[in-house]
């Protein structure tokens, strides 16, 4: 089978008028697949549902597009299936949609990532200099207007960083640019607020609801950049690391706590 | 000949893996075409060629792109050609480029659009609820990030209104969605900066070329969200436009100066 549907048809194109193209006019999922399943999907679809009604981009497949997700995981012992859904072919000119747009829902199958061999050891995190404009009418979304993270991964790339924190221009830490950051301090952990910019990830998710289940104290709140300077221990997560510990941070060396590790174990024995 | 060209290509399709459609990575030119000639494409490919610099997005084929929009323009009264510049198709997962991909050229031509008929005369504009978030890194560029364009849009047809202007996320007036804005003041004329968010537009920069040339004095400089209550007169710009005076800004009526009528007599008699 194809490794690409393009609303349910084998093919690697999309139309040149798509609004997805001209003007980031959608919502991505990024899946995480182990032994022919889809792992977490209903808070993919759940996330990708909150999203178009955002938006308000009237995406009402959701049966099919599980099912062509489950198709492209069958077999695989391991993989990424990515599902982007734009508000389709443009029926007219402009940023406004006239209304009568069929939603496009692509979905494609990707090799699970090769971590790169880096000459130092240890995940490394820097700062990005790039900044996440605020935008509520954005924040959380997992949308196609994805320039500013784009940008810091050219940086990222150049400094051999494994990640790059971002802040949001009103100096907060909201969080990687592929990753949701938690921190450890004295009573627990603590998560940037992502009301203002950032993407409310699926394994930051996952970790809100089973830190109850091991007695870890998770506070959301706003993080200011200077705390970042006294934080002790970090971890970074998204559906393809996990939970992924920080082992140096604006060149800083963390310590590792035990809550990553706790905190996967029971997320991982879920088999959700 | 057929009204869109992909890399050169007659066609209506793009490869699926884009980094356009996946992150909104690259640019893109609206061109007024008169008489067959695209007019002020000196400053659309100045512009587009500055923000291929800024997204160190490695678009070189500026003679093959210009003699593309020549040829869509030729023989046609009026009309509209959009250039789409992107980064190209993904050879790798993730949003760092690899460094190797080659850019996506995407030329179509697009009918003049009609003024739509409102019930009520004069050029009616709001302010939009949707903030346009701070990022220095994207301000000026004509990227494809624009969903705050998107969903300001919406928000406007449902208001019949014609434009909105969009605040920053520090309460700055920024300019329209589709359009830069002048103010009037005793002294001449005042607009937005664009050093936080924003679109630097090509009828922006002709205001300002040619202002000069008549005695107008124009400040650019932060304008608070307040100054809209007490602003006298005012005009917005973009190439279909050109110069279109506000009759109503948030339901209060606004003078009519003469400024924009003398400024586009002179951009237009240069027949650029």
């Amino acid at each position: 089978m194809s490794s690409t549907l393009v609303d349910g048809v084998p093919g690697e194109s999309i139309g040149s008028t798509d609004r997805g193209l001209h003007y980031g006019d959608g919502l991505f999922e990024t899946i995480s697949c182990h032994d022919g399943r889809a792992r977490w999907l209903s808070l993919h679809l759940e996330r990708l549902r909150h999203g178009c009604e955002r938006l308000r981009l009237p995406f009402h497949d959701y049966r099919v597009l599980e099912q062509e997700i489950a198709a492209l995981a069958d077999g695989q012992q391991r993989c990424l299936v990515k599902a982007i859904i734009t508000r389709g072919l443009a029926t007219r000119r402009g940023y406004g949609p006239a209304g009568d747009e069929r939603p496009t829902r692509i979905v494609s199958r990707h090799p699970w990532p090769q971590t790169p061999q880096r000459a130092t050891p240890g995940f490394r995190v820097g700062i990005s200099g790039v900044r996440l404009g605020t935008n509520p009418a954005l924040a959380g979304l997992k949308h196609l207007n994805r320039l500013e993270q784009v940008l810091a991964q050219i940086a990222l790339a150049e400094d051999g960083l494994d990640e790059v924190l971002m802040m949001s221009s009103a100096d907060r830490v909201i969080g990687g640019s592929m990753s949701n950051v938690f921190f450890a301090d004295q009573s627990g952990l603590f998560t940037p607020l992502l009301t203002d910019c950032g993407v409310a990830g699926v394994m930051r998710r996952l970790v809100l609801q089973t830190a109850g289940k091991l007695g870890i104290q998770v506070h959301e709140r706003a993080v200011a950049c200077a705390e970042l300077n006294v934080v002790r221990a970090a971890f970074v997560t998204n559906v393809r690391w996990g939970l992924q510990p920080v082992d140096a941070l604006a060149g800083r060396a963390l310590e590792r706590t035990d809550h990553a590790q706790r905190l996967w174990n029971l997320i991982d024995a879920a088999r959700s």
